[in-house]
């Protein structure tokens, strides 16, 4: 199961809105298929390793990080090719929320007198699938969110510099993790500041995240870079209903995806409302690279499940620009709370991954 | 040479203004004497070990973490011990910058028949000796700033509210730091803030700090914790020359040792100056706690040598206070750096210590 989840893993960012699955076939103690869940989400994890085992699938044993789906959808269900296939055994990590399989899955297997063994590593596949998890059942994308700071929580100086507060190692560890998720995301402030072009780089994939702007009133460079790349990597725009229909059009003409999301009482997208409308286009895992406003709405509203920090070793003093804005906290009680899950030196920097309690 | 390290650095914190010096006597490959620095500076480590040796010291090895003293101090010097015990080799890690001291101690050894090596393990022993070496070569303490915040770099939330952001684990850590600090300092608003003790508590250590605050009005509550608590910890106050002579006289006659320091343009104490005249007092080692202004004062000026994050997992956002007050910064490559020397989880917090490049 260990191996299927690493196979899995492989997935992540790339399958959406399907989940990131792994499969292993094992047949007298030798790994005759593997498979994981293609980009695009087609082919699955299982129709890949029974291809791979060929006529040694009969009497296997298949490890499989989710629940063989058992509904007609692009493809024939995973449980039926099971089945044809002659596996003898099947053991899943969790069972499958959607309610088009909901236990169909498995249920399906043992109708046909396959033994079906399920929760093995189910918190790891839990982790794992996180972010389909939350899209099935809470109907919104993970979301991750990455804070690049000094040591004092600043992302810049007051002048606004911030080129560069972390080092190489760390930079390069985000194009990893922007790889690792269906989107990057960052507010408009941080859109009209750092003129970013959000892509992955220096990796050597092709695969591009989709690029998430959440600008209430569509004010964004139209001469920027993201309006420059749009062919290179899909971009989505979030802004609210009133934002000028002369921004909108002429965004939707250079090729940008225009969703419309609910403001809150500040004017700002309503952040559930934000995850929501991201959700129902399909996103599972979803990265925000900031700014301090984004950060702050999310944070506030408890939707942030992960959270990475990238520490360097510098002070910018108060003057500096916080990473995250203000959250109108009455109490510390009140205080959005992480459970500390890695932390390790990246570089000259500290990298520090804590996971909503 | 790592034992007598590990023994001199059970004296940190209590050999003031002396090193905390650790020693350890080996004949034929077995251990016959172990020493180090004791509490108030004597005795010395060599002649613990001497004492503890016997006639076995006759043709041992003796490892010293600092060159032996070869003047009369306060007790005859360590190498006219050394060569009358009949010790047939010393191997020190460094040599003792103190210009009564200053290469004569190994000198005093060599004329002696002895044989001496030195510069083992001397990149240790100068992080280990590194209050000490700062006295006696810039006439200033080490100073170990600690900052304990949220994973946004506040300390409180915007009404003050800071108990508690870090867990019992992290609290517990910070007292074992001030037991191994000659002194605890903070600025006049933390002491006007937290009305703060700051002596050592529930490590059942009886030995206690110095206890600096740094307030250049003298403006403390005279009715706080710090005044009820002058007789249970050495209580210093700097200030400047503008102090109120009726709080100065006040102070005094409850016990508190008055330093008067130089200020600087902004009215606050100068930090070069805080730390010379904390220097000359004896002091090797000071353990600041803030806050902010503070921070911001000594990191501006340089004069920062470790630097101990307890980063708690938990925002605050933007209106929380800040950990490092205003440094002016006016571009980002002004900014002091620090070098990564440690990380690890703290109970549910993390720690983070950096070391001055």
């Amino acid at each position: 199961m260990a191996l299927a989840l690493a196979l899995g893993a492989r997935g992540k960012g790339r399958t959406w809105p399907n989940p990131a699955v792994g499969c292993v076939l094992v047949r007298e103690g030798r790994i005759v298929g593997r498979g994981w869940t293609a980009p695009g989400g087609r082919p699955h994890a299982e129709p890949q390793a029974l291809a791979q085992a060929g006529r040694q699938a009969r009497g296997a044993t298949a490890y499989v990080t989710l629940e063989p789906c058992s509904h007609h959808g692009k493809t024939p269900p995973c449980a039926e090719a099971l089945i044809a296939a002659g596996v003898a055994r099947v053991v899943t990590a969790l069972e499958d929320p959607d309610p088009r399989v909901a236990g169909r899955g498995h249920a399906f297997l043992r109708a046909a007198g396959i033994a079906v063994e399920t929760g093995v590593m189910a918190e790891a596949a839990t982790r794992d699938h996180r972010g389909f998890l939350l899209n099935r059942c809470a109907g919104r994308p993970m979301v991750t969110l990455k804070l690049a700071s000094s040591f004092d929580g600043r992302i810049a100086t007051a002048s606004g510099e911030s080129r560069w507060i972390t080092g190489p190692a760390a930079r390069r560890h985000v194009h990893a993790l922007r790889a690792a998720h269906d989107a990057v995301m960052v507010g408009g402030g941080t859109a009209r500041a750092d003129d970013p072009v959000l892509t992955v780089r220096g990796l050597g994939i092709a695969h591009q995240p989709v690029r998430v702007i959440c600008a209430s009133g569509l004010d964004l460079p139209e001469t920027g870079a993201l309006a420059a790349s749009v062919g290179d990597a899909p971009l989505w725009l979030c802004h609210g209903a009133g934002a000028d229909p002369a921004r909108r059009s002429a965004w939707q003409a250079r090729g940008a995806r225009l969703i419309e999301v609910a403001t809150g009482a500040g004017g700002g997208l309503d952040p559930a409302a934000l995850l929501s409308a991201l959700g129902a286009a399909g996103l599972t895992r979803v990265f925000c690279e900031g700014g301090g406003s984004l950060a702050a709405a999310l944070l506030g509203a408890g939707l942030v499940d992960e959270l990475i920090g990238f520490t360097a070793g510098l002070a910018l003093g108060a003057e500096g620009r916080p990473s995250i804005g203000p959250l109108e906290l009455a109490h510390l009680a009140e205080a959005p709370r992480f459970a500390l899950t890695e932390t390790r030196p990246l570089g000259p920097d500290l990298l520090h991954v804590w996971s909503r309690g």
